[in-house]
């Protein structure tokens, strides 16, 4: 019922009913069009805040994006409605909205196309979806072909949401000249200061057919009348009645006739999106459809181009499948998906934007270094750093921005410690910047100290760090708001920090200093061990009533799994207390679908600790598997070396093979989504269900987990260090990795003559196992030898 | 296909087709309820601003009500789908979603109850919906009749939206102790300061049967399958799942199996509304079906007393039916409507919220009095009212109060005269009121002379009024926001309200002053007739870059209905100008469903003149026919004495009783919308439809034009000045009037004995038409003689 293709070109769903929320997504420079493999579209474009040409039947909120987006009859989609002129027979494609079985059905997703192939008696309707690199529209394909035996006599409808545009203005018509049906609206505004604003928006919602249709209908009522939408009475009539809007909603609906001979095809495009004015669709028609060069498929492949760009740094080649497909796809889209738009919002959070470029390092490392310096141009002189990273001189912090979070500056070293990684270039320490509110330019390790002192002062005399109105994956703003609570984790992470800041500082000639942060992160891993240890695992955090939560007596939200994870990490956990946390979370938090965030479930605020949840999956808060706290658990472990756990845990965040599982979680595995369902424990029947967002830190983690632990191929300042940790039941793995311009081939295989992990490059033992002295252009052979069993 | 009832209790459609969209409204203390005749809602409870319980399929924006509210399959509703357990048949009452053609059908709207009757293949429904006085919750009853000849087996399912609850947290269970579906959620918020505001909120809704149901579905998803919301998978199946909603959208579904014998019936009834916690609804549970008394019963009497409270104080009888209906029974309700709840606002403008107590004058003086107060308390001590009155101690202005405007001044004596003519009640004068901006309380008398001279101070140096960002009705927020601008109505407004003042001086002992404004007044109508007379009209204004608008050589926006109305009522027009104002109008503005508020209507932005408009009906900026400035116009033709063009646009202001035109206007003549669609001349197709929205400032105007103008038994300080202004082509009329405790009945007819009206009181001739000396439980007759034709 779905599958890769051959090609591997798409990952492919063979029934609509079985996933029917399944769905992928396509970006360009300015847009982003989340697609549901029943014809469904959320679609939105920048302007320079997120904005819409495809609307819903009322008056929709403005907001982020929400998880498990809920679908409904009027839910803005692409479909075409196909008649048979001699039996008035109607179905729809892709499914929606008149939801006939139809004799055949195919979703392809690909890395830049999506394409649809439905066949009911004897017609063939393919429908496909691109878009340009840089204009923000949709660029639609619709083939028809007559595959009966006979002649065929059709009227054929694509059919595109416009939906309630305004309240304030909105109309629609056919304009002959522009063989476009242009509906036209105006954002509201009530103070005169926001029109100079909303007078240059693209208000107007276009439909660019490039064969004139035979007829069409802009008004929604008349379209559907009586029959609505699931079988509008349009449909009964000859021709469509060329109707307009004015002040009624619109809809761009079309009508082609025909008549196919037997085999015969005629396939029709067309252009969907916003616009300025008509200027501009005249502009847009001459530039996909005028005569010359095909303007349309040159769009079409100059986006694949750009979408091929953001391939990753490592292809594999294992005993699983699946990952491999997922692996040297999907999971690389996906980074280059959040480092090339920031997620299309113009405040991203800070530690978002700093882990998406993070794992830019790997795809883009220029873009992630400017993205860097960015970041650090809009701390405080103080050291700290802003909640939300401003890009658009326009933006201003919106949402959870406007909310003070205390954990930003923990990511600095953590992200850049990638980059160095990655690219070596320690040059970017010593690159000026200023700060916000100050326009004395320091270098980057300065801004980088600041921020580790505004760590260490930003703590109560245990030595333990303030969580103010919440950090990070767990929102909680009510425990520490009158300055006195403090977080378990971020206390972990800031030792961790330190950590990593010192290894820098050794590696950039500052060994005094690598020497102090280090004697800070024990001391803080004191503090840790002190204050925060329940027994069998960390505490989450004390509430400014003193009150220490996420505890073995706690009723709800006994355990949290991002102190676990990083007190792996920052070394604060020994053995002992190791072994106890990960059995623990074996226990409590593990199950089918990933590790949850916290368990049990809260149903309930629990006024004595005051957490506040953005999101309240299973009807529970915060009882999900976040993927991005999952992804970070098992790097954990793979840095001490916990395989077999962290193997076991990475395949679960990612669905199949098993159908089961994936009808359970509900969609494709082309992303790995912010969340499954958790409070698996509680709420068993909905455990599992994808939030199907793919905006999400977990990506670059993942890549992380893969380079740095599963296939051990991680960058060092002046080599690569080979390391694989494969699970016990993994015989064998190839690798190839591109790092700084060279090519690696890396065979792992297991040997019994070995007792401990042996590398070979090109047939030379390497004692500490890193690779030295790369060229650019070169390529290297390098084997593995891995020992038998664990 | 729609009419009366027999009884006029109600206003009946007999055709769910013919007016799609008809609807009613019910309200009380703390909620309103749009009703359509199809089975959609829009409800809305006060927590304290206006929020929802059964909500849209997706995440919509909190706004103002709506114009022209757009339906969807997902609309929020009330259904009952009944299914045929012999033969599988399914219908739906009223008619969504399933949309089957009934046998019969009728949607009756009644002052304080809507029911439908819906008999299909020998099955009749019965639903009403009534409220409760106060409590925000809705009363249904559904009763079900086997009206055909042989037993009935049947499965009948009332059906509540409850839409997407929030995105933060949702979810949804049957409770078997309190016999009701609950859904919860948490209003979503990011800061914990708005925690201690949202923790106490209804934000839960619930659906409470009175009888144990079969079985039920809470589950969207699971209750709509592959069938969808049109034709319900659930259906299928002999019970529904009893499902549980998870962060999944709830719905409020149940199932009653039944078997009827031959004219048998079961009547069914249900509470569906908004809850804190489930103690509450517990209590509500207890109140309304608790043991003893029939507290659901008891609630809808009780309702229909309190409704039937705001009756109004004159009782007609004309020739014209339908006029007598409206103006006896619904247009007292819906001003009653705006009186007792403010529009379910809590911060209305200030215009909106003098006239709407204007209007409250002739209902319930006591509390249009204790409303004129509690709005100069709110003005500043410099004369300046505010552009909202808030109502609640956590209101604040919101949407458009935050623009300010120029004209708020003028409305104080305007409507402050209507509540001296009905009461007599001068007291009111000498009421000591505290400032906004000082404690310094001074009487009444003082704060509308403030009110008087900011009007005098804030203008240019010709003498015209400076019109900021926007004064009433044409909302044109760029014409004067650099300071300069003017505005042609305000000015003309300014001379009538020192007119209207200046009587109320002379009533009340100042002479003195009465003749300054007097002398005010004529200098104002001077500066008018010199710098805004265009040679047939009065222009609307000037703007910043002094440009005069609205005149003849403009192309969009030529004439404006406000400044001709009030141009008669100020004094500025003479009798030369009246008759060339007034053709026109008869021109340019008349249209088949009233007069417009400007034509032709603006179809661009037109940048030199900066006009902002709220609402663009027709497709195009302002063009409708506003009721509130119609209304306006109306009166001031009964002033001037202009009574047939009054009397036909007034009536043009009612729908019907043409059944083309009702179905044009797409609603019944149960309330006055605030709009019409205009731009007659351009877009002929939509003009005439209605804005289906209730609130609006045109109400008391039309009564003040009955009672003033049509039926002349105006107030005066000491009696009641009778003065009926007939159409030409009614020869009689009879109208009873309560006025201060007595009661007066008019007779008129037509007299070709008399040249002149002559009225007679108890068989004697008032030489001025003047009854005085009424007592109050007191009967008077008065007999008028018209003389024949104009």
């Amino acid at each position: 019922m779905f599958r890769a293709t051959e090609d591997q070109d798409f990952y492919e769903l063979l029934s609509p009913t079985l996933l029917p929320k399944a769905s992928g997504f396509l970006w360009n420079e300015m847009m982003m069009v989340h697609m549901n493999c029943r014809g469904y579209a959320v679609a939105q474009f920048m302007q320079p805040e997120p904005a819409k040409y495809s609307h819903a039947p009322n008056l929709e909120a403005k907001t982020f994006m929400q998880p498990e987006q809920p679908y409904y009859a009027h839910h803005p989609g692409r479909f075409v409605f196909v008649k048979d002129e001699e039996n008035e027979s109607v179905f729809s494609a892709p499914y929606e909205p008149v939801r006939v079985k139809t004799d055949s059905y195919s979703f392809a997703l690909g890395q830049s196309r999506i394409v649809w192939k439905v066949e009911h008696q004897g017609v063939l309707i393919e429908m496909s979806l691109s878009l340009p690199k840089e204009d923000p529209l949709e660029l639609w394909r619709v083939k028809v072909t007559n595959v009966s035996q006979q002649k065929r006599k059709l009227s054929v409808y694509p059919y595109f949401t416009v939906g309630y545009m305004s309240w304030m203005n909105q109309s629609g018509e056919y304009l002959e000249d522009l063989q476009a049906i242009v509906c036209s609206s105006v954002t509201p505004y009530q103070k005169y200061q926001d029109y100079d604003k909303i007078k240059n928006f693209r208000d107007k919602t276009f439909l660019i057919a490039e064969q004139a249709p035979t007829s069409w209908e802009v008004n929604q009522e008349a379209f559907e009348g009586e029959g609505g939408i699931t079988c509008p009475s349009a449909l009964e009539q000859t021709e469509l009645a060329k109707g307009d809007a004015r002040y009624e909603t619109p809809v761009a609906a079309m009508q082609y006739r025909m008549e196919l001979a037997a085999g015969e095809a005629r396939e029709y495009r067309f252009l969907f999106g916003p616009a300025r004015d008509e200027r501009e669709i005249a502009q847009i028609r001459e530039t996909y459809f005028g005569s010359g060069e095909d303007g349309f498929a040159a769009a079409e492949r100059e986006y694949d181009r750009y979408i091929r760009e953001g391939r990753g740094c490592m292809t594999i080649s294992t005993p699983d499948k699946d990952l491999d497909l997922f692996v040297n796809r999907w999971l690389p889209r996906q980074i280059y998906y959040h480092g090339q738009t920031n997620r299309l919002t113009t405040d991203p959070q800070t530690r978002n934007y700093l882990q998406d470029h993070m794992g830019m390092s790997y795809l883009k490392p220029q873009v992630a270094r400017a993205s860097f310096l960015t970041a650090l141009s809009q701390q405080k002189a103080n050291g700290a750093m802003p909640d939300g990273i401003v890009l658009h001189p326009d933006a201003e912090l919106k949402y959870i921005n406007q909310v003070p979070h205390t954990d930003h500056c923990v990511w600095l070293p953590i992200c850049l410690s990638t980059y160095l990684d990655e690219t070596g270039d320690y040059s970017i320490l010593e690159e000026k910047v200023a700060y916000a509110d100050s326009k004395q330019a320091e270098p980057v390790y300065v801004h980088i100290d600041k921020a580790m002192r505004w760590l260490m002062n930003d703590r109560d005399e245990r030595g333990l760090n303030y969580i103010n109105q919440g950090d990070w994956c767990d929102p909680m703003n009510m425990v520490g708001y009158k300055g006195k609570g403090v977080s378990g984790w971020l206390t972990i992470a800031t030792a961790y920090a330190f950590q990593v800041w010192a290894d820098i500082c050794d590696n950039s000639g500052r060994p005094e200093v690598a020497r102090e942060y280090r004697a800070s992160a024990e001391e803080t891993n004191a503090a840790v061990n002190r204050y925060l240890w329940d027994g069998e695992w960390y505490a989450r955090g004390i509430t400014d009533d003193n009150i220490v939560f996420g505890v073995s007596k706690d009723q709800e939200g006994r355990i949290f799994i991002n102190p676990q994870g990083w007190s792996m990490l920052s070394g604060a956990a020994d053995d002992e207390k190791r072994e106890k946390l990960m059995q623990a979370v074996r226990e409590q938090l593990e199950t089918p679908y990933g590790v949850e965030k916290l368990a049990p479930s809260y149903t309930a605020m629990r006024e004595d600790v005051g957490r506040v949840t953005q999101k309240h999956p299973g009807s529970a808060e915060n009882g999900a598997v976040y993927n991005h706290a999952a992804a970070f658990y098992i790097y954990a472990l793979y840095a001490v070396g916990e395989q077999e756990d962290a193997f076991r845990l990475l395949r679960k965040m990612l669905p199949g093979p098993d159908v089961e599982d994936i009808v359970q979680r509900g969609q494709l595995p082309v992303f790995i989504p912010n969340y499954y369902r958790g409070a698996y424990r509680q709420f068993p029947r909905t455990a599992g269900r994808s939030s199907h967002l793919f905006n999400t830190g977990t990506v670059p983690w993942v890549y992380r987990c893969l380079i740095d632990g599963l296939f051990g191929v991680q960058g060092t300042k002046d080599g690569i260090r080979v390391n694989p940790q494969l699970p016990s039941h993994w015989n064998e793995a190839t690798v190839t990795r591109e790092f700084r311009g060279a090519t690696l081939h890396v065979e792992i295989l297991r040997d019994a003559a070995v007792s401990q992990t042996e590398v070979y490059a090109e047939g030379e033992l390497l004692p500490d196992g890193v690779l030295r002295n790369m060229q650019p252009g070169q390529t290297y052979r390098v084997q593995v030898k891995l020992r038998v069993g664990v």
